[in-house]
């Protein structure tokens, strides 16, 4: 199926890793994952932390820097017209639903964000942030990989970053919608990798 | 396979008209249409143009905002790292790769720019214009629909404004990831419609 | 001295109201406003807020939707570089120098959200709270005039919205680099209005 | 007139240079620098134009980037509400008065593109252009000092980067509001140098 699109040069060219690396992590929060709250409890969902979790232990002790971010609203103010009634219902700030996953989440390493929408970057302070830390190549992690994963990689690639999505480290509701945004966004605007690819990477620089 | 999502609450709000609709035309340009160019010729994306351009007829003559965008670099500077080769070395400022379809874009009607990345809003004066026309509901028609149309509606609806994919104004260079993108954003951001829909409305109102 | 700007057609056009008013209320926080925090103790700041507090009495009463920011951040990360020290050092989140003034700040009322750099919209979800809200006309209050408040005046300029700086809800550190925006920003951005005029406007419409 | 704000730590850290430069011109077109448009004829505008093109010369002998921004407008659409009558109605797209000043922007070396609001960041591809080239460290040249050069040097601090304000290689309309600006933003998001000291840097880094 990929034919016509690698005929029409899509895919065409890989990425890379440049001189500094960054690593998002999207929404890794009890409310996705956490089965007693309405979007949580996938298996895929939870593959991903754990594989997150063994990621980001190296990240930490090799110095790279982290980002984690999580949805929450005060009272449900400030939200865009959200189709999923659980994102603005459940998802408040203060609450558990809110709370980063202990395994992947560490407040005492990671910069800690709340984010609006979908993308990661979109009305926060990540890429600030990846710029004063010299970053210029974003990996990502996290749920949901056909949401908010996915539009964090978008603007990840339109903010100039190289970008890549570390396949393993992240999860959806349904496996078909991971791999159909793999299918996309590997045609256009990132790496598809695995966390043994970053880790390796992160062992060998710096 | 729609039911766990639908489960966990996804799609379970539809979004609707609000006060003042405009209309977000993405990517009509002969580099992407056009047959003679790498990334032109699917009969998916000629579909949609000809919806659009009855679409736009009844637009222009109700006075709806229309902003219609193109891909272009002056050679190449200032784009992302794109991983389809034709994207930067075929879309040049000036060539006839820019060019908007002229059954699709009127430059004297329409507000058109330039965007380097993939959503209409990132890094264009799309939401200013919007804003300037008191417009909160926005419609998207374009291409590719997997690509810089389903960007187009992320950043659409995080900007705030309900947004809605017009799907037979849209096209994609094959079947599969046009329908897999109605699936994943008429579950999140917006809603799904038909031209003949945003047509009835622009002839009901103001 | 403004003769060789009126001459060169700056200040030409007054912006004056659109169809919905909303009210951004910018870093009015115990950091700013209270004498024991190293930036606070400005009589000019406390002046702006008494005549802000009155203002949003008003604009509550009348449903007038209501934005309050102010600046802090988790352990100094995510700051910009910094020129002023307190800024970084004093303004963290959860402390007492990032609460809000009571007698402005409610947050059973106003959308109050952080934010990163000088600007109340940049990096924050502002500009999509106020097009949820369906407002086109932005009056801005806070402090401090010369910083804060003008890079927030600019930006909400840029985003299409028509804007006012209200100059007796507005204080900074000395009088001098008040009057200096208002002169800046009035031949360029935005009209200067008072307190009263926001007040009358709000009793007569809607 | 200073005391007060170093009192309260403003101007407190001085920035410096970080790994690698870049460049950004605002503004410097026709239509802000010859006197037969409204808008120019200011000797303080013109001596900077001579003092930048003596830099950017230095600049690309070195490979450093440069940006070069301007102002313009097809037939006026898509622009914020400007009180300056002039730049909507004499900075149209492809007139004389958008032309870049040649002794300046130079479209074989330069990232050239328009600009819609006051900053060169706002809406446009700037802060991805400077990402791609790896720049942590942004100096500003261009006019008019205490509008587009002012919400450039906020925006680029507020982006991360490592801001300066290069002050004989920026004019104004007078001379006060120039000093106005150094002032204010000399206290919290920008070193002021000049001319020679960015050119020692150029010549002895890389």
């Amino acid at each position: 199926m990929g034919d016509i699109y690698s005929a029409k040069t899509y895919g065409a060219r890989p990425i890379g890793f440049g001189r500094r690396l960054g690593l998002v992590v999207v929404d890794f929060q009890r409310g996705f994952i956490d089965s007693r709250f309405r979007m949580g409890g996938s298996p895929l969902v939870g593959r991903a932390v754990e594989n997150t979790a063994r990621l980001l232990q190296v990240a930490r002790a090799r110095g790279v820097p982290v980002a984690s971010c999580y949805v929450a609203y005060p009272n449900g103010r400030g939200a865009p017209h959200w189709k999923v009634a659980a994102v603005t219902e459940d998802l408040i700030e203060g609450s558990e639903a809110a709370q980063l996953d202990p395994r992947t989440g560490d407040p005492s390493y990671d910069y800690v964000f709340p984010k609006p929408g979908a993308s990661a970057f979109f009305a926060t302070p990540l890429a600030s942030f990846l710029t004063t830390k010299g970053v210029d190549t974003v990996a990502v992690a996290g749920c949901v990989t056909s949401g908010c994963v996915r539009a964090t990689v978008v603007d990840s690639f339109q903010y100039g970053f190289r970008t890549m999505l570390i396949d393993d480290c992240c999860g959806d509701q349904e496996p078909q919608p991971h791999q159909d945004t793999l299918r996309d966004v590997g045609r256009r605007y990132a790496d598809i990798v695995t966390a043994d690819e970053i880790i390796r990477y992160m062992m060998a620089n710096r």
